[in-house]
């Protein structure tokens, strides 16, 4: 597996990469971003994995989510996937941002024409952390993941599907309950097909009902958000963690929005729970 | 003066707002960004002008600057500006990215077709100031300013010709002698005429050859950065604040290139500088 160095600058004492390679669970090529911290010039270092929101690649937390100043002071590889298969031979719906190319809500898809090349879950949980592994100074042993929106609601559930993998999971306004949520509902049902009990994999607040189990989870939200009611509804989360004796620490956050605002805002706290679990 | 709302969210606890006005000086619409932080809910703030680089606008920065965790910390307001007019009725040279929109260099323009727009260094040191002390709770008695390249070259020109309104001045990998820089030699031409003595009052190693002065300056610079030798050349710089006597903080900083990856490793310590020059 060759992997091509699209930009490599240093940054906070570290480098943040851009790198793309042909991947074989989507079958297509696909970019991520790696922030690698000084650290790990000299030893293997945790690594925190950040999936992210609808319409986004791995670009933009890498702009505009500001971790890298934590990150370097605890000493945590960050890697930022894009968020589905893109390029001309991969399905879309060009109109609809909720499905298709941006949209690829980290799950393996069932259904033509999906199927051969949404397989996210398959990329996050085995293709690219063996490229992590091969190419990146990192302890693999210590491995935490956090998302935002559609990427929280990939962080929750890849960490309940794979409890002894993640150390630690957070989300930003996660989509906690993605089989009811208006945005997210109709890509399911393309994705995954009518049978609606295909998707509770998929799903945060289903997998939990149905014996799926993690230590506990930070999750921040904003109160300004315009998509609290319609698509993320973090009560939802909170009921099914108290049903399950989950530790859910749910933060109201008075005044955020949806944006990369509220996300940078709460990026060094997010990076520093995860340190005290990685490095503990 | 009425001041259009673009966008306005919070962030860090403060706010980080985009606005647009009408121009007298560049006659035409103008956007920029600012961020309050939240102790301008009970006091006038101090103000640090960030002017940035060629090709940007105020949103890269805003984007990519990282400066809210450490302005909302030391209670300094933002104001990051666009880099030049711009619109349909503006003139400029579309395929040349050192010209034109996007490429103010903060200077008046007396030559045709570009003096009737190319009014920058008003629009910063005049017309931007008033509609920030109206509309914002600002102390303006405590203004300093920074810089990224053009917007180096920026700050340090305005600071030497209106010493008596900033009380600190910075900048990131400034053009030091854009009189002889070779991406800034063709705009001065076009912008000022032939009379290289005409230039002499938009070039800061000329400005203190010819004797203005100011208390100090803070300069970091990358060691990677593609522009070193060809355009930016802090040597002179450090030459001319030698001769008159001006102390100069010079920072070579090994291995960083001329992007926001520079830039937000050292706008912290930047803020903190200003922090400790405005609030003393």
């Amino acid at each position: 597996m060759t992997l091509e160095i699209i930009s490599n600058a240093k940054c906070f004492g570290g480098m943040q990469g851009v790198f793309k390679h042909s991947s074989s669970s989507t079958q297509c090529d696909m970019t991520f971003a790696v922030f690698v911290p000084p650290q790990a010039a000299t030893k293997a270092c945790p690594v925190l994995w950040y999936l992210s929101g609808l319409t986004c690649s791995h670009a933009n937390v890498m702009d505009k989510g500001e971790y890298r100043r934590a990150a370097a002071h605890y000493g945590i590889i960050i890697v930022c996937p894009d968020t589905s298969p893109r390029g001309d031979g991969v399905p879309d719906e060009a109109e609809n941002w909720q499905m298709g190319q941006g949209a690829g809500f980290y799950l393996n898809a069932t259904q033509a024409p999906w199927s051969t090349h949404y397989n996210m879950e398959s990329y996050i949980v085995s293709e690219l952390p063996e490229i992590i592994a091969q190419n990146f100074n990192v302890d693999m042993t210590r491995q935490a993941i956090t998302g935002h929106s559609m990427g929280g609601h990939g962080a929750l559930t890849l960490a309940l599907k794979n409890s002894n993998r993640y150390k630690s999971c957070s989300a930003f306004a996660p989509i906690v309950q993605p089989s009811h949520a208006e945005w997210s509902s109709n890509a399911f049902r393309q994705y995954l097909g009518d049978d609606m009990a295909a998707w509770r994999q998929y799903d945060a607040c289903a997998l939990i009902e149905d014996g799926a189990r993690f230590p506990e989870f930070l999750v921040d939200q904003g109160t300004s958000d315009g998509f609290l009611d319609s698509g993320l509804r973090p009560w939802f989360l909170e009921q099914a963690c108290k049903a399950a004796d989950i530790p859910l620490l749910l933060r109201m956050q008075e005044g955020y929005d949806h944006s990369y605002n509220f996300i940078s805002t709460f990026m060094e706290e997010h990076l520093s729970w995860h340190a005290e679990r990685l490095n503990g």
